[in-house]
């Protein structure tokens, strides 16, 4: 793109201010003044100026330490820190400030009306806000169109993502030299519209709800919901211990006010289980206590584990119609000595027959709904895994018909190719599955909404929450129509706007095209 | 179970603390006397600790008169209740309290902080709220293991029930503890999770939501409604009437209470008619004036009762499909002297066939809709009745396009087995069957989130609303197949979240096994 | 029907008395005044009481100079508007009060019952509340059955309509009065139940959400989607540009108001796009700023329009099913020479067949989804119009897969029959489609509640909104069958409780009687 006044990325010689010197504030001043720049840190406090210079100070001396930077460079940078008490002394002399005070729309609408006439005219004016609109931020001050959105995640120097979140009259080269300038500061960098939760507070969403929502209905406890999302999906921290770490004050607010921004959609509703977890106190990691316990001593329940049964798989298998993703499950299968026959598809599900029992792939059905309607009394689901190949875990529901003998052989079947197997209740879409299927539906309707290209929707979840893939890369690699699948299989069951299905996935899956398409700005 | 330290019901000996002197605290406070105990009732207002051992003097005074006991007996229990004025005054002395003063969430927590310093390690703290969260009551004090709601219903004298409600942190043995209390004190006891609105207030929301809806639909008139709801359902009072006696201003915060709490679920949303009422300050019998007009000489409306047509009765008609708990209305045409003869099940809808016209069991189609897919013309649909033996009165609707003398007929076939017949418009599911209906459907929402056993949650609804049959064990006797039909038509009908189907009740379809199973805590 | 004490309409010689002079205020009185009767005009501003009166003066004066009325009567109006201070000094000498004071129940409360014991007894108390419960405003009076809702539109003096709302409470012949007087003053009354919005703020929501919905997926641009309701609908101004007049702040309060009162319905759900206007001080024409810019010298965007393709239209077509009111283009293809085949219909869509391509009247679904299913590729839908014998412009969207040329050729296709084309994405029911089928929808839900009539409702539309027609009739002339089908297609799609169905289109579906009765009173 052309660069227009006020439009280029921040060169290191030009200075930059960072308002308010908390834990958000002191880690951008950090990246930037790293980056070469003068960085002026104000705070009103002294208190929380000279916390934040201690701070900084240790964090140079521990990168020094651990071999990062020469004492020099630390010094250096140390150097670029100016703590001032009021950030208007000082606005003359920047050309980007970030604000990063408290969440509270006056309060900042107060703070860059003081500040608008005293920047010089090419200066931007970058909020870390996560949960304010963008618009209402620059709306009252004179040249709104220089107001952006520089939302850095927590802590600033480690989380590599940078949300450039664009109002409706903020200007497209201020939103590009944001851009800009946080990839020069080393960070990845996704462009957003100002809209509830922005693109990873949003779609982020389902991660947390969908396993609530198993948890309540009582399909399972954390511990062995955790160890599903964690070792079959690939995901560095389950639901549960992951609310537990961000606690669950800020987790429930932050869905609670998605939710409400969102004219209270029920698939941003929060959980009555977090809610109580709220009110007793149970806050999590810093509060001793939340799904886990933190007491000194205290042990972490273990996950559910079903019982060794290698003896009674079968040594022959029959795999009835079109695999897909699940097709390295079969090679597994094969390669520990089963063998398998491959059928093609015929009027049932697909599924591995093994002895009396149906092992089906998930596609939103219970096991006791398939063992219904095709009066096979022996079935049992089987959830997705992120790569079937290397998996060592995955989850399995029966039938509550399911002959013992045929839950004992579809279990040997799974441990016999390795993999450790976790019994669920017989939920529809058991864990992994409807979590996966939600997260991309709920990516796709911020493509629809256009808050986002699929590109950097995609990145923005993989570097804003350490998911191992995008939720459109995931859904493309799983198939449109088994994700659609099985979300019109949770809508029927639920009956519940939650489980609607965007309409952009929808039309990939009438149009047959790519999902998670590379071209920026593309949408079909 | 095991009794631990504090895990016993309260001996005769042991002493109660009551907080509160208004309507709930004394009747409580007489019921613990009555058991044997010696009861301390405190109220920060003289006045009201005055008239409330007026009143229980005179409830005692009027038992001796009815012969319910001896005049020493009453003597006796009288001389067990202290007032005083203090609660802290005398908690060192009792092994439980129980506090029933405002519904505020701070003043109950207030309470609860001044007198667990002062009661002995073992008591319990109990509180009667019917609307605040025992985990947020709980949460900030030391021990928050020892409180427990004790949910009496109102008057407690009479009403049998008492909901036993755990928070986070309850303890079981507590909660068992006041369990065990609550049945020595002759009552009927029921576990309930902490959840909005515990059992009974939520599970009961569909019998005024249902008569509501249809009333805005102008379907029929309130006394008309009532009638059916009483002499066809066999419910001690119909909607409106109960709803008057409840107060509209209570009844109304109550639904929109649970609403709220429920994230706006619209299965619990409120009436713009009851909206109204209460704006209008028609609150019921207590304002004079609600659905009905309790003014001295003022006339109950009559219900709408259909013209005698039993001359129009034919002598024999044809029974088609299978009839389930309506066969009792074909052995009493049959014993009317109407000859019935049966059909097996063919593509149309079970019925009777009485010469042109289909009287159709309610599926949830209405007769327009039915006579539009089948091309039959004369079609009237039945409503439910709680026991077509006996049942005085039935609910009839007929198409839009039935002729006058297929609605004649349909009238005189019920007339002549001596059922008086309530037309109704056409709307879908009637009163009786989609109330029957929902109830159950809330009943297995309730079973599935945890909220209480089958078997407490049937028993809750009899004793604390004076149901004839729980919901559970009314859906099981209508079976779970005709109540998944009737939701999912309606679900189609008004396309809302409102009526969607509780996941349990399909599972109870697919799996074949008893809604309202006597097992306690297995929930499948 | 009888006339009873207080129920005839106002004689000329009988004095009114309007609260309030502001827009609303004065031009009530001036109304009132133009009818003969001596009208006092209160306000407690001296300031507002003057501005008052010399804007009802240079009305007149108006009036005079285009010869709408001779000097002396305009001087005989203006003599009869008596501006007073206080209302309560002269309310024993009228026979009907108007209040048109601030949006506010206890301030509305506390003036009516300041005025009510002054009044004469048969005088009535009318307001012009747009927002509250008529019940809610006359409860604490000593009479509730002599206030009613007299609901002007802004401006009173030019729009025709007046809605008569009855709380609760309200006497029949009050509001028979006050309908009678209206119609005396030269308005068109028509009959309300008090219910959130009453008839026209509710029926018009989706005009507004729907233009709003299809603008969030991206399917085209304000100034395309105005030019499409205005040329193909016939409707006086577009959604956006109507908006912009309005002032996005009323319309947002609107929405926001009526979707609260009816319990966050999502049929009445806001939208973002108009908060953030909101947010962004961007009100409309009156802050020189909204979906358009009206700066001096800014230019209206054009509408998108599609290149000539008159060479690209085919010779001949064929035309495949029922097309009802699509019929009229047909007749209009070959009166431009274009053979046009019939064939009845078959396993596919009704659609002209133009060459390769499918030209499908819109049904709801996308032209992607149709391509999908019949696996034929190149289609395109057509959006509905308001009279295909005359409309100038039509919009239409093509399916994902649609070669090049077969888009050309249905382009070349309408713009031979003197048709311009406006493209849009492949949005289901395009927008004037899905606006038409929303809006009748809507209307139906108002009859099915009982706020009004359909005469009455449809009425209320034409004249309160200016729209062509109203919505009951414009269903009716559509056929409820595709009104329904629409619908249905949409729910499907997006999953929403916001497409549901009204019980009562369908009951007509089912019945086959007109929606559009002439029956005032009946709703079947």
């Amino acid at each position: 793109m052309q660069e227009r006044e006020g439009g280029a990325a921040l060169a290191p010689g030009e200075a930059v201010l960072v308002v308010g010197a908390g834990a958000m504030g002191r880690g951008i001043a950090l990246v930037a003044a790293s980056a070469g720049h003068l960085v002026f840190l104000s705070d009103v406090s002294e208190e929380a100026r000279r916390r934040a210079l201690t701070a900084i100070a240790e964090e140079l001396d521990g990168g020094v330490r651990k071999g990062r930077m020469s004492a020099e460079e630390a010094s250096a940078i140390r150097d670029r820190i100016r703590a001032v008490a009021e950030p208007q002394s000082v606005a003359s002399q920047v050309r980007l400030v970030i604000e990063a005070i408290v969440e509270d729309l006056e309060v900042k609408r107060v703070l860059f009306a003081s500040l608008e006439p005293l920047v010089p005219p090419q200066a931007i004016l970058a909020t870390n806000t996560s949960s304010l609109s963008i618009t209402a931020i620059a709306a009252p001050l004179a040249r709104p169109e220089r107001v952006v959105g520089m939302h850095f995640f927590n802590p600033p120097t480690r989380m590599k993502l940078v949300e450039v979140v664009s109002g409706l009259a903020t200007a497209p080269e201020v939103a590009q030299a944001i851009r800009d300038t946080a990839v020069r500061w080393g960070k990845i960098a996704v462009m957003a519209r100002s809209t509830p939760g922005f693109i990873v507070n949003r779609v982020a969403r389902p991660f947390y709800a969908e396993a609530l929502r198993v948890l309540a209905e009582g399909a399972a406890d954390c511990a062995t919901l955790d160890a599903i999302v964690r070792e079959a999906g690939g995901f560095p921290m389950g639901p549960f211990e992951l609310m537990d770490l961000i606690g669950h004050d800020v987790n429930f607010a932050v869905t609670s006010s998605v939710w409400s921004a969102y004219f209270y959609d029920k698939r941003f509703q929060p959980s009555l289980i977090q809610q109580e977890l709220v009110w007793a106190g149970r806050l999590g990691r810093k509060s001793g206590r939340g799904f886990y316990d933190y007491a000194a001593g205290a042990q972490r329940p273990a996950a559910a584990e079903a019982p060794p049964c290698l003896d009674r798989a079968p040594s022959a298998v029959a795999a009835v119609g079109e695999f897909g993703p699940f097709s390295a499950l079969l090679e597994r299968l094969a390669a520990a000595g089963v063998v398998v026959h491959r059928r093609p598809a015929d009027a049932g599900p697909v599924r591995i027959e093994a002895a009396d029992v149906w092992i089906v792939p998930t596609d939103g059905r219970t096991a006791t709904r398939l063992a219904h309607e095709y009066g096979h009394a022996d079935v049992v689901v089987l959830d997705w895994a992120r790569d079937w190949a290397q998996t060592p875990r995955a989850a399995l529901a029966r039938a509550d018909g399911c002959a013992q003998d045929s839950w004992a052989c579809a279990l040997g079947l799974l441990q016999r190719a390795g993999i450790a197997v976790t019994p669920l209740d017989d939920v529809a879409g058991l864990i992994l599955a409807r979590t996966v299927a939600m997260l991309a539906n709920e990516a796709a309707d911020a493509v629809l909404a256009g808050i986002g290209t699929p590109r950097d929707i995609d990145t923005a979840m993989r570097y804003g929450t350490n998911y191992p893939l995008g939720p459109l890369a995931w859904g493309e690699a799983t198939g449109v129509a088994r994700i659609v699948g099985l979300l019109d299989r949770l809508a029927e069951l639920y009956g519940e706007d939650r489980y609607r299905v965007s309409p952009l996935l929808r039309r990939h899956l009438w149009n047959g095209r790519p999902l998670a398409s590379g071209d920026e700005g593309e949408r079909k």
